[in-house]
């Protein structure tokens, strides 16, 4: 098994690129510090819609057709379409899915899904299976809302654990070409329950997956926090931003200053937004946008990102399940 | 692109195999037609559990434990473990990850996940990303009907078009080893939504789709579906594979006698179960159960697996969308 290296991760010698991608996010986002680095700050967050879930939708469509015009590539030429996203069936990802006519391969790994795709696309490249990819994901504030937590009409209000579910969609194609920031490894995650129930707090449930993720990826690959410029997690939050790095400090682990959270980071201090960032798009927009504009402009050679997913739905939570959570890593290299 | 053939179609020259499986039904599904087909017939559908979404945790938990067993291979020695079901965030897939300490690649796919895992899986394996993958499904009636349909205590009658949720789990170990089936081919499908939003017929929808894959699969590897002793469709039931003749032979295919489809033969006549089984357990369990038999009995030996998925939520149906359909092939050979 050559493309294997220690116990979890998968090494792509063959350099595996990404060779375009773009992100669209709702107004809030927009605001928050980290606008500069998305391609689309959209003026309001309905798109001429009737229903969130159709703007969610119609996000990824606009953001899957901007990405291919960007590689000047068809969709006719597109061996696999990878996404998932947050609601139930997946439905967003496969309702774009059948605009396109690309094989579609429907993933769930909640607000892990941006990794989880761009693994399974680094898979198919290394091993011959296509020669290019198109991953994404997307998610809505009220679709989410709704959804897993409570009628957008009650506007309720955040404490200092919950999360604020990202407006937006990240899109990629990944393929092989001479330029373009490489994917050079990738570690799926184990599920990891720690038995905690409060849904409110979903980071803290989620820290100890993205320690797992990444003590094995460090493990697997010989390397330190401090080989990457970046290891960007999310969507921990802050809650979850800071239960990690407690974890990282009991066991001794040295660069922690090299951990960011694309959850804690994609809102400003004033926007009431309690931990953070969250939802499928977060880690998406964060990744490819603020990542990668490290990546472009320099400022970083090599960054981990490693996105995280809360396992749980409403009826687990009902139900008074603990909640498993999952991160996968991926490296990207300039 | 060495791995590709066609325009869908993926060949595994490695020879991947099935190296054991396990099957489990509920007490309708061993009343049944292929009762002797299937490893396990279970007493009750409760399983001592207090929700039907545990039952169907507990029945993939109790196939993943006896497949491995019949392989002598523990869970720590798995390199990846690919589930996914029809529940809301494939709780009973990832809840039963949690038990387990592989690498988890949580799909979606409705009730085509099942082929879909068994290409990732050979994936994996061909490109030398894994030396074994184990791969699961579960569907539950109760947990299905409630989520999907209405409350169960109205006791909702079946019509001639709708389905009856399979109770049962399948779960198959993959890698390389002298004997067991081959995974030869996978073509993985194309969405296609022909505008049908009846959710009471869900075959009708799924059979174009079913079309679109076997017809590309067949086109890609320049068989007829006279090469197949066996073209196990599922599951479209009896309408969807009416539907499917229809499409075949209109087209002037011949060898439709091939064609035989999971969902309309699980249960008998006299059962009341409408057009037949769905669930994601069905074809799985056909396929791993009834599929297998056929080969190991020398009645096969070269057969084809179609499963297939309406991509539609209880949402989207009471939005009044139409149902997108995917259907994913893998070839199985003696």
């Amino acid at each position: 098994m050559s493309n294997r290296l220690g116990s979890q991760t998968l090494s792509f010698s063959q350099g595996p690129r990404l060779l375009s991608s773009y992100t669209i996010v709702g107004p809030m986002e927009g605001k928050g510090p980290h606008a500069l680095d998305f391609d689309e700050i959209l003026p309001d967050d309905v798109l001429h819609q009737k229903t969130p879930e159709k703007t969610e939708r119609v996000m990824l469509e606009m953001a899957i057709e901007k990405t291919l015009q960007r590689n000047d590539t068809k969709i006719e030429d597109i061996h696999f379409l990878i996404a998932g996203d947050l609601l139930n069936q997946i439905t967003s990802s496969a309702f774009a899915a059948s605009t396109y006519t690309a094989p579609f391969l429907g993933i769930y790994g909640a607000c892990s899904t941006f990794a989880q795709a761009i693994g399974l696309a680094a898979i198919l490249l290394q091993g011959d299976f296509a020669g290019n990819v198109l991953i994404g994901t997307a998610s809505h504030y009220q679709t989410a809302e709704r959804q897993f937590r409570y009628p957008i009409e009650l506007n309720v209000q955040h404490i200092g654990t919950n999360h604020h579910t990202v407006t937006g969609a990240g899109v990629a194609l990944l393929g092989f070409a001479d330029q373009g920031p490489k994917v050079t490894y990738a570690t799926f995650g184990k599920v990891v329950d720690m038995g905690l129930k409060d849904a409110q707090d979903m980071g803290s449930a989620m820290a100890p997956a993205a320690f797992s993720t990444i003590k094995q990826h460090l493990k697997d690959t010989g390397r330190g926090l401090e080989d990457y410029d970046m290891v960007l997690t999310g969507d921990l939050g802050k809650q979850g931003r800071k239960m990690l790095r407690l974890l990282f400090s009991k066991e001794g682990f040295s660069g922690l200053e090299r951990l960011q959270d694309g959850g804690s980071q994609i809102y400003g201090d004033g926007q009431k937004t309690g931990a953070g960032g969250s939802g499928a798009a977060c880690i998406a927009v964060m990744g490819l946008g603020y990542g990668l504009n490290m990546l472009k402009s320099g400022k970083a050679q090599r960054i981990l990102i490693v996105a995280t997913g809360a396992l749980l739905s409403a009826l687990t939570v009902l139900q008074g399940e603990s909640i498993p959570c999952v991160a996968h890593a991926v490296a990207l290299e300039a």
